[in-house]
């Protein structure tokens, strides 16, 4: 067995391997900002040259940079793996135990912004290649990974990267490694992502600040947005933008019987225990609490602010008022009739002084639970983790998955390494010693499984 | 005519008049976050002592120190002028032209967090004993002044220094100086101020930010904000909490007189104009729009946020959200009850997750337009600024008049000498060299005309 010849080598090496994701996770990479992004890319790059990858940096303009790289076999099939690089925002940083940019490793325990999504999976690839290269072994697969740096805000420039580079991504099937571990350590298979659309509203009122005694004649802002707001959404959740579910199709049979596979309670007291809330909104419990996570749209404020929010009293009455809200989307809405669609409700009822920036696009992605790629993973997965995967017919998160399965027209799989309720864009984000170098060998049994060598 | 006489003494001392302002404008005394306060005491008791005050720095416990000063005559009558040397926070920062503790002065316009509220006020008072001093006249009253340091975050100590020193602060009127002139150059007088109750309501949800995709199943805490805010006020800026009403006293007729005498489209056009808006909230014009302003309680939001503020997309669910919210109160309103209401309000419709903090409370006040003090101040500003004085039976502001008229049972009358529209509470704060100086003779003119001997 091969598997078994890389993961002699790799508790060898994993000391190094570790050091080398620990040098990934101190280099910031923070794309809502800008930051530290072209620094990161070209460490990644130098790291997929030393593992043995054929290389490229693409740069399309003002977009952040895509790592490609290649490494051919002898297969007839080609397999392209998909990470990314870029990391979201650490704030609020008062509430790390150690600094975001530091990657201090407690016990294993290694703590950073982008530990788990997804420096350590986009590693585990690497040093996956990397065993190979080492062990002198072939590939079974022709493999192509594409790691880009704009997934946490919404993979914008991703499509044209996607079309520029159509014949080099050309392959038979996709993974994506950004995923993780559920709270029992078993890895999880997304057969399909949310889409996105994340927009800023925005209320300009008066020139400038007044002082609060004009109230009673000067519009506030900060009440006109939240009159808007209240207009998108009711308590329970449901959007009441007209026609926000027209495009949605229903879970198909097939979806259904896989939600009803899942271990749903223990990820549900999972995360009530991890969040501490005693219960969920609106009451929702068990397998309904699932199917409203996979399958229901959301409207999220991800970010309200207005007038004065520092310590004790002003009484100001603000010039304006301004919310960040990201809408998950689902099979198959799509994001840029959505934004027309928010646009009308809010002209329809009024609201002419709010103005609607949209921030990024992602549509929902759908791959079938017979393809074969996902009979792959989830062998690899029960390879490697020694426990039967949790398959689930959609994802409660976004990403470009679209691109892989709409525009390529591959099946895909999104899975990764990360560890259990690991603080994903919350701070003290994490991973662990043991979940990156149990990820290389999960990276290196899916291109063994896809390859065809074991089954 | 001894006006005539300061007044020649002042114009050949104006410039040095000018820079103890400008001295004391560059003083940050932020009291929302304590910034510089004592320092701000003790300077202005360092102005009043050469002014020739006997001053006392009073200080009780942790609260900020009022400068108290006595020039004593042979007069029976003892008038109290009130100011206050503290100032609003100046954010937001980059809105100012100019640095807001530099008191840039620019062809006789000095702009300055404080220049028009109030510590050119306070500057006008001082000054004004100072010529006094200077030209050896005795004052026509018994002067007190009182100076205190906690007016913008809602005099919360005030109370406390006035029972203290109730002996001390007997009088027989009172005058507040911190107003000023309307958008024709008429000086305003307000005969009662509206009072405040200052909360901060904060929800709290999951114990950590999460992340968004957890939207369907955990409770966003600024959901739950924005529903609880929406059930304390309609759109039209009626609040909604019941009894909220109740003890309001209609305005009298005389009120009605006043206001009926307020060249209020001058006042309306140039607040328009300032602002840079076309209609008032709900589309009110004319004598209802005055009416309004002065006699209707609001519920104003002075700071909201939640989540993530910073540029670009960030897709959190945050685990808390925060609003500040001024409600001014009219005549009688009492806030330590309208709070209890506030707070059953929100039990009552099932928000008990929302924490009510109060940040600050004042009681609304009241002076009957035929009092004397009224007249002499009214003569005063004819005097000085030649024009009928705006007089106005309730002011839109709040303050600690109450403790003059309901606590020491003296008829008060709130004025000053800022210019008009001189952007108080927000950047770009100001006050004129000729503004400053005119309001040094005003307050000299309120000492004659009360002291019975011009009129």
């Amino acid at each position: 067995m091969r598997l078994s010849e890389v993961e002699s080598f790799l508790s060898k090496v994993s000391g190094y391997y570790v050091e080398d994701l620990k040098t990934l996770l101190k280099q910031p990479s923070i794309s809502a900002r800008g930051e530290g992004i072209d620094g990161c890319a070209c460490m990644l790059r130098d790291f997929m040259k030393d593992a043995g990858f054929r290389v490229e940096v693409w740069k399309i303009g003002d977009a952040n940079p895509v790592v490609y790289g290649e490494m051919p076999s002898n297969s007839p099939k080609t397999l392209l793996m998909y990470g990314h690089y870029d990391v979201q925002p650490p704030e609020p940083l008062e509430e790390w135990v150690s600094p975001p940019f530091e990657a201090v490793d407690s016990d294993g325990k290694i703590t950073a912004r982008g530990a788990a999504d997804s420096k350590s999976n986009v590693m585990a690839i690497v040093k996956a290649v990397e065993c190979y290269s080492r062990l002198e072994f072939d590939l079974p697969v022709n493999l192509k990974v594409l790691f880009e740096g704009e997934e946490e805000i919404g993979s914008p420039n991703l499509p044209r990267y996607v079309e520029m580079y159509r014949d080099k991504l050309k392959a038979d099937a996709a993974v994506c490694f950004d995923g993780g571990l559920d709270p029992k350590g078993r890895p999880e298979l997304w057969l399909g992502l949310k889409g996105m659309l994340y927009v800023e509203l925005k209320c300009r009122a008066a020139r400038v600040d007044a002082h609060s005694s004009l109230a009673p004649l000067i519009e506030n802002p900060a009440w006109r947005l939240i009159q808007a707001l209240t207009s998108l959404r009711s308590p329970d959740g449901t959007i009441l933008v007209d026609g926000w579910y027209d495009d949605i199709r229903v879970p198909s049979e097939e979806d259904i019987k896989l939600i009803e596979d899942v271990d749903y309670d223990t990820l549900l007291a999972g995360l009530k225990r991890h969040f501490g809330v005693d219960r969920f909104l609106s009451g929702v419990e068990g397998v309904e609490a699932l199917k409203k996570l996979l399958f229901q749209p959301t409207c999220n404020i991800a970010g309200l602010y207005s007038g004065y929010t520092g310590l004790g009293a002003k009484t100001v009455l603000p010039r304006e008022a301004c919310v960040k809200l990201d809408f998950r989307l689902v099979y198959d809405q799509n994001p840029y009739r959505l934004l027309e669609s928010l646009r009308r409700h809010l002209k329809a009822r009024g609201f002419d002084d709010i103005e609607v920036k949209a921030l990024n696009f992602l549509e929902p992605s759908k791959t079938h639970p017979s393809a074969s790629i996902v009979k792959a993973v989830s062998s690899a997965a029960s390879e490697v983790y020694r426990s039967k995967p949790q398959i689930y017919p959609n994802s409660p998160g976004s990403g470009p998955d679209y691109l892989f399965t709409k525009r390529l027209g591959l099946d895909s799989v999104w899975t990764g390494c990360s560890p259990p309720l690991s603080n994903a864009h919350a701070p003290n984000e994490y991973t662990t010693r043991e979940s990156f170098l149990r990820g290389i060998l999960f990276a290196a049994s899916i291109i063994e499984h896809y390859g065809g060598l074991d089954w």
